[in-house]
């Protein structure tokens, strides 16, 4: 009666205890279900020994404790060395310092290829005593470790013989925090910033130390905390001493606080009366502020810098170039270790080029210019992170300059916060791209990750998709993108797929249905957003300012390459940006094999066509169908998959827990309901200039084109605004 | 073993279920730690009938269901009518509808008492079973009642004999809050807007819910989405769909949605080349816009309006009257049952009068020509919502108009969410006052509950300090001037201690040590923040905008009443604003017997001496010091209060569960820290008028005035901004 009673109440509780809002993001410790698992489970770790009192490594005890506890439904005793040796079915976590049970454990040879981050992870019998081995040559890769062996357990993966040894194959990885001082966060749609600067530094609320760990499990080791629209303010005493706070929170967890330098602060917070890189009080003044910036957080990992981009000031205005003003900040850094991150997202729309061309030929000249604690941060493509870009034309085109790559995990051009869009099959799309730079398997990813140039500085950076809401991205399935983003910073030869089954798992559970549908879902979706958005390489439609729906017609305003009409061009004949031979010639930026595959129309994939050539709507595709007939039935298929998702998801009712069921639903049917808006004032605003019939199979417009392009939506989340 | 397992389990997951981040308000339902009570509860509760299935009813339902079973450690069964009769010892909730169990206990005669929202709650024994009834006339007054009834069980009261009839005092009870669309929300401190406008109507979180359940909890029966520094935008279609989506949400829990009114909507929204209160063609709108808005929301409360205040449009710019612009609004509603709530803050810097007295001029003429559906809605004093204000002398000046209570619970003046005040006392202060508008006893909380002048339209308003953090209001203390200000809102006969010992029994535990410190800590908390802030009668002495921070010295700039030096007009002499027959005379818009004590410098209350008086700093005060000396040790005083309530807080550790302790812990520190600032800055700035030494018993100043004077703070959380 008793035991019923206790039974009962633990039931109760344990529903209790299912209730989910997202904020335990993938670093769930539910209960295992599977029994048989559970057993092994239980029986392989029977005791855990985390060697050292570091901080890292008790933040490593600390993450042991609380997840054996919620995994195994126990609570798995942490022993001491003394005890350890004697202990069978042992845990053991440590590095080779003297003194401890891995020291004796002659791992040092094999340790030699994990490097300062990674770790090994090891079943191994010790005078007939079996023990799980996390090594790592530093406290840190300690922590990787024991994340990724709690990994095994969330995703059921068998843990018997273990043989495990991984390095992160680039060395910065970094998230990129576009937040501003004011809270407000430029693109970000998952509320405000997370920084809560007003009550920096006295008041670190246990989120801090829950960002810092969702980060370590993936290995994310830096977080730039300010908006590339860079406000000087961050740079002062005050502020200072708020990011130091932040940076004592992450310190444990491996993560290195970085901050965007305003090119204009020696003026605006020093009050010289010149930002000239060239200029020796300039020069006096940033090594001063870099030095008093490491007294205040003495491992700050550097700058990232837009300058001369989009209204941000910069070395141009002096008449100097990229490298002066990166040289400059890198100057000032190297004494402390710190580097430049000096953005390549530069167009200018006096200019008379295509803006899909300037960067390269603004920086390109510049090869090998830069010290060597700068790298060039480069877009993933040559535009601005739309559904689809093809690769940035300077990836393997500045071979003696160490670039890194900058993708978007936040979904300005992908729908915000509500668009199911899984980003890792974009992610992969880029790094598996092949430049050609020095034959074939020149890939993106060998670019970034120093390989194929022969540079030990490398680092990628993930434009950030967090915020205070509770789940962190406004979304459950946003949190698979920071999740994924994470993975290949760490491992960019992972699939897409294997990331998306390790979240879902950790995120959801080990249901092989749910699984394998959700699965299906994540790996389709960004197909589907490029389907229902900009289909057939067409891109940058979106509507002005806010970019929340579509807006092919935007045309006008203060520059012509923020109108959507510059990347269309449609006219009564055909559309399409021609950047072939015939055209802009950004083709001839690429490498010849890309160049002449790209410039080719008959050859150029379908799904770059509109990017790289103004064709016909009557062009015949190689389904047979026109280029009209295509684009629309791209659409439609887009919107058709977002019911088939919204399906889908209704089928695995009762296999996720109700709050974010729910709210996935609702997104769902917002996803759609949208898909629809682009879908129909797309083509209707195409249709005004292929004169052409929508084809049967596309469901017909709810609303005419007049109404669409009347649409006003005011106070969207994340429009950019001026600093004030 | 089994057993032990079992409890094992249970204790590390009632382990977990401890961890606390304020989320859940006063509605926490821990289980009952006092054994004997918690026999009694169970004894007393055995089952549980909630009559009738409507969403007001399926909610008591919800509630009873999880909070009996979290507090009683165990699921008490629900039954029907049915089963209803022959269970002994059950709880019985519902309206007197024919058919009913409560149909039959003949309560018509006594639920005559508790009108529409009201409830009884009574131990009863019918045909030998036992019985707690809680009955009402209509559902919201079940729910209310049911609230109450755990009310009971949270605080550990005896539910042996009950015999509770009550009825909410004032009809409007509501929550103003000053919420921007743009998720902004003016002088709030708790992170940003609850309202997600982007997601609505599509996507309804959870927390709408709760906001819900928590008012209802404490009978607040209104809320006012919008901010009074209103936006048009708000009354367009596409804004009535997502406030309808809230009301629905709201509308089981009793809750009514009323929006902000920009005067100048017609023109801004309407088109209409005028928004003068006399033009036909502006009626017309209004009326129409009124009958819209009530398809969207049939049950629409009404309007807030702030007009011709602080650059606000309003009847004045076109020569008409207050009245006139309200009832014009007015009349647009009435059809529909809503009602106008129209601000009296009103005071204009080219007008040559005291601030203190404008609202009064500007209103009193105005007494009795409003529609009967008009509140005017006055703020507790005559400036603005400063630590301590007289009562607005509006309070028995208009025997014909009904007036309305406007309490800021954010803490605009008073510390934002990191201060711990408390604010049941000061709302206290202003209810009791004796206006002797009708002789003594002419109390404020009769003219605003309408029994002093016989008015039945009565209401109060609460400006709200809820936002998206997760605690809702910053901070866990700042709770509870939300659930005071719902609590005075129903009965203001409730003492301020009475209040905070529910809150904290709620909110933390019954723990009796507890109870008392923090009783203490809170009970002295307003007049402490007076005397670091604003001691003696000073008023205004925020620095200049944000209002973060002292700023005595604030002069200049585009108002004199936005300074400092107009309210405490320092010279070498004396101090304070004269406001008696020898200066402006706001003492004169009292009634005689107040006009007479506030006036009279012997015997004006010393708290409010500086208020009404410019005093010498060598006057003799009550104490026997001087002024000067008594002005000093009052902010003393509040400095070593801080600390005594930080040495007191610190005892209860381990009393509290760590996060929330914390927090506090960290609040208290960051309030110290804030506590000296205001000390030094005023000290040393009113020192270079009084030219006096600083008393012995004062901590010596940390800094310098310069260095105070040069403090700029940026970012304030709050701050107003132009509409955008």
């Amino acid at each position: 009666m008793r035991f019923q009673l206790a039974i009962l109440l633990l039931i109760s509780f344990n529903a209790n205890a299912q209730a989910e809002d997202g904020y335990d993001l993938w670093l769930r410790y539910q209960p295992i279900s599977d029994q048989a698992l559970l057993r092994d489970y239980r029986d392989a770790v029977s005791a855990v020994l985390v060697e050292g009192q570091s901080a890292t490594l008790s933040a490593a005890r600390e993450e042991l404790r609380m997840a054996l506890g919620g995994l195994l439904g126990r609570d798995v005793p942490l022993v001491e060395v003394v005890e350890a040796a004697v202990k069978d079915r042992l845990l053991v976590a440590g590095t080779s310092a003297p003194g401890g049970l891995i020291a004796s454990l002659n791992l040092a040879n094999d340790l030699k290829a994990v490097g300062e981050e990674g770790f090994l992870i090891r079943s191994m019998k010790i005078g007939g005593k079996r023990r799980v081995v996390i090594a790592a040559n530093k406290d840190i890769g300690v922590l990787h470790g024991v994340f990724q062996f709690l990994r095994l357990l969330q995703t059921h993966q068998p843990i018997g013989s273990l043989s495990i040894v991984t390095a992160p194959r680039i060395r910065h990885r970094v998230l990129d925090h576009w937040d501003n001082l004011d809270g407000t966060v430029e693109r970000g749609y998952a509320g405000f910033s997370l920084w809560d600067w007003h009550k920096l530094p006295d008041y670190l609320p246990p989120r801090y130390k829950d960002y810092a760990r969702a980060n370590a499990s993936i290995g994310i080791n830096g977080t730039v905390l300010t908006n590339v629209n860079a406000n000087a303010v961050s740079l002062t005493p005050e502020y200072l001493k708020k990011a130091a706070a932040l940076a004592e929170v992450f310190r444990p967890y491996g993560i290195r606080v970085y901050l965007t330098a305003r090119f204009s602060a020696p003026i605006e917070i020093g009050n010289l009366k010149t930002a000239d890189p060239l200029d020796p009080g300039v020069a006096a003044w940033w090594k001063e502020k870099a030095d008093e910036i490491y007294r205040y957080i003495p491992d700050f990992g550097g700058f990232l810098v837009k300058a001369n981009s989009e209204g941000q000031p910069g070395p141009q205005q002096y008449g100097r170039s990229h490298a002066d003003g990166a040289n400059l900040l890198a100057d000032a850094l190297s004494p402390h270790g710190g580097i430049v991150m000096w953005r390549a997202f530069v167009y200018d729309d006096k200019v008379p080029d295509d803006r899909a061309k300037q960067a390269y030929n603004e920086f390109k000249p510049l090869d090998g210019s830069f010290r060597p604690n700068v790298l060039v941060q480069v877009k993933n493509g040559p535009i601005d992170f739309q559904p689809r870009e093809p690769f940035h034309p300077l990836f393997g085109a500045m071979p003696a300059t160490p670039l890194m790559m900058e993708f978007q995990i936040t979904q300005e051009y992908l729908g915000f916060a509500t668009h199911l869009v899984y980003l890792a099959p974009l992610f992969k799309e880029t790094l598996d791209s092949d430049t050609f730079a020095k034959g074939p398997g020149s890939r993106v990813a060998r670019v970034i990750d120093g390989s194929l140039h022969g540079h030990q500085l490398t680092a990628i950076a993930g434009v950030a998709n967090t915020g205070s809401d509770r789940n962190w991205c406004g979304s459950v399935f946003a949190q698979s993108n920071w999740y994924a983003f994470g993975r290949l910073a760490w491992d960019h030869t992972l699939s897409a797929e294997a990331i998306a089954g390790e979240w879902i798992r950790m995120t959801f559970s080990n249901d092989p249905l749910l699984v394998e549908k959700v699965s299906s879902i994540m790996m389709a979706s960004r197909e589907v957003a490029v389907d229902y958005m900009t289909p057939l390489g067409l891109h940058h439609l979106m509507a002005r300012d806010h970019h929340y729906g579509p807006g092919p017609w935007v045309s006008g305003g203060p520059r012509a390459d923020w109108t959507s009409v510059y990347y269309h061009r449609a006219d009564s004949n055909a559309v399409g940006f021609d950047r072939s031979a015939s055209g802009s010639n950004a083709v001839g930026q690429y490498f010849p094999p890309v160049a002449q595959l790209f410039g080719s129309l008959e050859k150029c994939p379908e799904k770059y066509l509109l990017w790289f050539h103004h064709v016909k709507w009557d062009h015949r595709m190689q389904s047979g169908r026109t280029l009209w007939e295509e684009l629309c039935r791209g659409y439609q298929r887009g919107v058709s998959a977002v019911r088939a998702m919204q399906a889908s998801w209704r089928s695995l009712r009762g296999r996720v827990d109700a709050e974010r069921y729910e709210q996935i639903d609702a997104f769902l049917r917002i996803q759609e309901s949208e898909a629809r808006w682009w879908r129909d004032a797309c083509i209707l605003y195409f249709q005004t200039f292929s004169k052409k019939d929508i084809p049967k199979e596309v469901d017909p417009p709810s609303e005419t084109l007049d109404y669409f392009r009347s649409v006003v939506k005011r106070y969207v989340p994340g429009t950019a605004r001026p600093i004030r």
